[in-house]
């Protein structure tokens, strides 16, 4: 595991510059080959506007949280300036920071954060609630308009481990732990929360919660919302402690409804988990498989065999031949088919026992085991796609994600138009990648990379690229996002998803508990 | 497994009477010794209310349905009204049907439930819908004032296998197939939904996805809800078809929201459930434990090493020695301690494998093994229950049943206040029993069977109880309910369970959707 994160990201790039690596010259040539080569530094000395909150509401605010827990300076706006897409970063680059909130408030507490949101309530201020900042679907970039200003609601403070039933399994964790914070509380009675997005080194609990995150271990441990069974929200207009129980039948499940609505219908202050022993035991390898779709089909066989690996993914042929986490196998063999990684955690014993039952399958299914050695390579490397992404728009190449998830019998279809909508859209040279990271009994996600050489106006050129990837998600009638959640990018979509009744549904949730609006303005709600 | 249900159950008894069976002689002196005698036999021959829809208003229905699919005769609006919980059935017993609906209309397809909703809002007529007819919350018995009238809306005529995805492995069912039925449209298939709540052969799977039903396989296939990756639904303002891929992050699932929505914010017309393949092998066997919580906490060592039979449940001492389900063995030996029934089912292979690892660990807690016979007599018995129980209320028992579900470490808690607030409200010579049938990593069901002599007001008798139960429930931090809804009985505690801001949550869903209030009106929204 790497060092613990900064508290910080860089405003323009991901991550602590310090453990960012530039790309070796081998793989500098090579991208200059497949793409050309432009120099595209960022703009450095930008700053955001100045503070447009009145000096009288900022007074209100000191009076809840203290006066040093209310920060107007440039440098702690810009930092809390939207998210981590390419979009973000490629206006971020270009020393815009015209998003940034008028003033960042940290309050420490379930009854401060409720405290402050009746007090934005009432002085119509906007509040986005912020945690890591990792967002890559615009979920900070709340609107402004209509109201007398905009306040980030840093969750900072808020990094206690507030309860440890070791009985249950559970633990309660408040919304500003980081990944590693977390799992280091839990470590200390043994436990794991098991919950790695690659994010991990920055995202928070309460962004896991608030989004449906999934971690690169899935498999093993479940998404975030399979492991949430209770949580306490602050809302402007009252507050919610939910989980009475791992599961029952008094009525729908509100959870659920929390779960995945992006500070929209409030702010979660604490977050009950299921959590597990820590693994005495953690490997990683690789197998080879002759296809995506051979490999795919062993997916299906063990998710619905209920014969899990803790780690599952599968590169498709493209990402298997570029491997652009590491870009010094750039080239690669001729035909290097396609790359699974299974990873296995937990006593040894479980350890021995999955893993054989598992290569058994893989083996008669026609998979070639290559040793750990891919597996602890991708495991090396497992978060660190965000600083790849940083040296090669330096270079100016365009590189950016998305991702989708359907049915298993929808897989192939929903892999080649999307694949096609990308190519079409960004044309001859790009490169489009893809993986399947997460599986279920019933289906799978899929998540796209893409790189091409950047147009003149890079973020109008990845804008277009998006609306036909998406287009094509919704045409076949898969997510608009397995893991990313829905943000203000993926609204028109989101709005087909669920329809015209689910809309107003959502809205009518929001109206109830938000009736001032305040609440991350423009995010999730279509 | 039983022969298949019989379209109607009996107005004042449990399933069809052909099946039902006396009490043994030899049962009978017992339940006499424990209770005396005093016979209550059911009022005959008594009719509900003349129907109080104007022929005008039946017409609007009968251009929707069909003339021969709107019912206004006093035996089909009998069947309809109310449920199936033992103050369901005194009343009933007792001649009173004064909540029967004014007309039943059987829809056939969404788009005329759809138009069934558009005309109860027009007119505003109060909407029950009804699928198995065996809720046990009070979910049947809506209120009609303020109406123009009532109607219940039969989904009898909805039991198609809509679409079968044998590689996603899903299947599309109609709310109207009772259990037995899409078991026997999926077995076709080579298929199973594997969900056998106790109800099973008269319920449906409307109901189980209304009201969030979990069977007694649910350590292997889980509850129903958890089965559910599509629903489409008809509300009076529109149609909702939610359930693009098994699980994402587009914003909160709102297919959680329609799950456990009983009816009250749309009627359910498809859903789309994962299945699995038919079993090859099914065997089920008894565990004896010394104590309760010796057999709780090896349920739950199962549980959070993810070791798990299909079936797996645990009788506490009271129901050990009891064993309502089989009264020929009442009394039994001087210390029986706790019966565990473990169920497998699947491939010869899957079966052999988790049985010897789940035996390893009972063995290794303190279990003894007792071999199949006492799971094979729980097995055949296993839907029995509620025959049972009209063959009692014919003695002057009074029966009933009541459940809940808390965390692991509050288990032994609960367990202690509900069955002392239930043992102090019925008095000397009532029967408290319990059983575990649920049970996850993070905690467990439990589930009370109550038996006293009927008092001169049996109803007063059982609502008493049932407060002081509820009460101690909601106390202890635990649900109102894990698997029987909400309906109009559960209301109280669950406006407690959830808190006002959830209430508010919920009557928002309901006013945007419903906004006559037309649909179920009384149950669940508190």
């Amino acid at each position: 595991m790497r060092p613990s994160p900064t508290a910080e990201m860089h405003p323009q790039r991901w991550g602590d510059p310090a453990a960012a690596t530039d790309l070796p010259e081998s793989a500098l040539g090579l991208v200059e080959l497949a793409f050309g080569r432009q120099d595209r530094p960022a703009t450095s000395g930008a700053t955001p506007p100045a503070s447009a909150l009145p000096a009288r509401l900022l007074e209100g605010l000191r009076e809840i949280v203290g006066p040093e827990h209310v920060l107007v300076d440039d440098a702690t706006r810009t930092l809390r300036t939207r998210g981590k897409s390419t979009p973000d970063l490629l206006r971020a680059r270009a020393g815009d920071f015209t998003d940034a909130p008028d003033a960042v408030v940290r309050p420490d507490g379930h009854v401060e954060v409720a405290d402050v949101l009746a007090w934005a309530h009432e002085h119509r201020v906007a509040v986005v609630p912020f945690g890591g900042g990792t967002c890559v679907t615009g979920g900070l970039a709340a609107r402004r308009d209509g109201f007398a200003g905009l306040v980030s609601l840093d969750l900072v403070r808020m990094k206690r481990l507030l309860a440890v039933d070791e009985v249950s399994m559970t633990a309660t964790l408040q919304p500003g732990l980081r990944g590693p914070e977390a799992e280091a509380l839990l470590a200390a009675h043994g436990l794991t929360l098991g919950h790695y997005p690659q994010s991990y080194l920055h995202a928070s609990i309460g962004g896991f919660a608030a989004t449906r995150s999934s971690g690169q271990s899935s498999a093993g441990y479940g998404r975030f919302d399979a492991m949430v069974v209770g949580l306490t929200a602050a809302t402007p207009t009252g507050s919610l402690d939910l989980g009475s129980s791992p599961a029952n039948a008094a009525g729908p499940d509100l959870r659920q409804l929390l779960l995945g609505s992006e500070g929209a219908f409030g702010v979660i202050t604490s977050v009950t988990v299921r959590v597990r022993r820590a693994p005495e035991v953690t490997t990683y390898e690789g197998w080879r498989w002759p296809s995506f779709d051979a490999g795919s089909d062993a997916m299906r066989t063990l998710a619905q065999a209920g014969l899990m690996p803790t780690v599952l993914r599968l590169s498709d042929e493209s990402e298997t031949a570029i491997n652009l986490a590491d870009p010094s196998s750039i080239g690669g063999a001729d035909d290097p088919g396609c790359l699974m990684i299974t990873g296995y955690e937990g006593t040894a014993e479980q350890v021995a026992v999955t893993r054989a039952a598992v290569s058994t399958v893989l083996e008669g299914l026609g998979g070639t085991g290559l040793g750990t050695e891919p597996g602890e390579k991708w495991s090396r490397g497992r978060f660190d796609a965000p600083y790849l992404r940083d040296a090669l728009l330096d270079q100016g190449v365009l590189v950016e994600t998305l991702e989708t998830a359907t049915f298993w019998s929808n897989r192939r279809r929903l892999h080649a138009e999307v694949r096609e909508a990308l190519q079409s859209s960004l044309g001859d040279g790009s490169l489009v990648l893809c993986h399947i990271s997460h599986v279920y009994e019933t289906g799978c996600s899929l998540y796209f990379t893409v790189a091409a050489r950047q147009a003149e106006d890079p973020l109008a050129q990845w804008q277009a690229a998006k609306v036909a990837a998406s287009d094509a998600m919704i045409a076949a009638g898969a997510t608009i996002t397995h893991h990313h959640a829905v943000g203000t990018d993926h609204k028109p979509w989101f709005a087909q998803e669920i329809g015209e009744v689910g809309v107003r549904m959502l809205r009518a949730v929001k109206a109830e508990v938000d009736p001032a609006g305040i609440l991350n303005p423009g995010v999730l709600i279509p």
